[in-house]
């Protein structure tokens, strides 16, 4: 096997209004160490909102999500729409709730969200050529909301578990570091920030999420 | 000896005109995975500028150093002016050109540079206690121009090295996850991303810097 390659989606830089930043560096260190290869993408669209991250609140600034990204993928990043899965043998999906505001419509729609196209189109894309999907902390609710039936984690939250059996998926109470993989849907998932954790915890998550995507990959489409 | 405790200091979420966010996460990583406890620390001013990291270029927006730390820090992180030595084992001066821009004003006036007051009294505080400081990247500058005499690293950039010389350090070149160490000062300096490198070197260069700084703790100040 050639060394493999990630498409990892961002939506922002910060946990609040964007992609958490320590899940996406760690998943960044995780394929580096496994010997893989990874490509930074993010929707070329406007943040749902910004977040002041020491208050909590609201700032009156309008921020892109494309261009936020950049700065935890130091520039080398590119729109999501020019995403092909034929490209890459894994994609992954990082935590924050840019995930839930700015992928989806998730955090005010609940399981009636709607996807962003490029997130949709990638996450069918990838799923249709038969490769693996991971999705860290809130972002398994993209997966659950365009592929329906899937085995699924976001830790222990009973009101989200709720949202994605909603949905059709099937959600499992997985703790810090753990993973919960679907072998025939080949998708991925881990609680990261869902739970309370230590970085080092986080880490561990990440690098089981890539050793399973690792694992998935190259068997029949 | 009970948990060592780290003080780390940003100047923003970005490399371009902050810090170096995979150098923040990566030593942060480094220090709870050594045992250690870290508190994050950002100057309350204004960023010296915004850049888009997609393009490269100025935008026309104010940001706060320490609000835009925050995002790396997941909200927990305190007013640089809150620090206190006594409190901490150790100092941690991260990367990013926010140490060049808004930590100080190396980027435009080289080794005659001005340092951020709370950045200087920072250094000077650690230092006067006896107690070890590391920096990366290009945080150096901010060592050196406090300090003045003490042996650093800032990879193999001939045009810092001489700066450097100029405000009294002594200059080594190191590569990829080396540590230049100053056993007698106590201050630990790599490289990081002052040289080209996959996200694991600067992995290795962040966990060494954190050994590096453990081994000098609990000596005589």
């Amino acid at each position: 096997m050639t060394k493999p390659t990630f498409a990892v989606v961002l939506s922002g830089c910060g946990v609040q209004d964007g992609s958490e930043i320590q899940e996406v560096v760690l998943t960044l260190l995780a394929i580096d160490r496994s010997g893989g290869i990874y490509q930074c993408f993010a929707p070329d669209i406007p943040q749902r909102d910004v977040i002041d991250h020491v208050s909590g609140q609201p700032m009156a600034e309008r921020r892109n999500a494309l261009v936020e990204s950049a700065r935890i993928a130091r520039g080398r990043i590119k729109p999501l729409s020019a995403f092909d899965p034929a490209e890459f043998d894994a994609l992954v999906l990082s935590g924050g709730y840019g995930a839930a505001k700015t992928l989806s419509s998730f955090a005010e729609d609940g399981p009636d969200c709607s996807i962003q196209s490029d997130v949709e189109r990638a996450i069918r894309g990838t799923a249709a050529a038969g490769k693996p999907i991971g999705a860290m902390c809130i972002a398994p609710v993209l997966v659950a909301r365009v592929l329906g039936e899937v085995d699924v984690t976001v830790g222990s939250d009973a009101g989200t578990a709720a949202d994605l059996e909603e949905m059709g998926a099937h959600h499992h109470v997985a703790g810090r570091g753990e993973v919960v993989a679907d072998l025939f849907r080949k998708v991925v998932t881990s609680p990261c920030y869902m739970l309370e954790s230590r970085i080092g915890q986080i880490a561990e998550g990440t690098e089981a999420v890539v050793r399973a995507l690792i694992g998935m990959m190259g068997g029949a489409a």
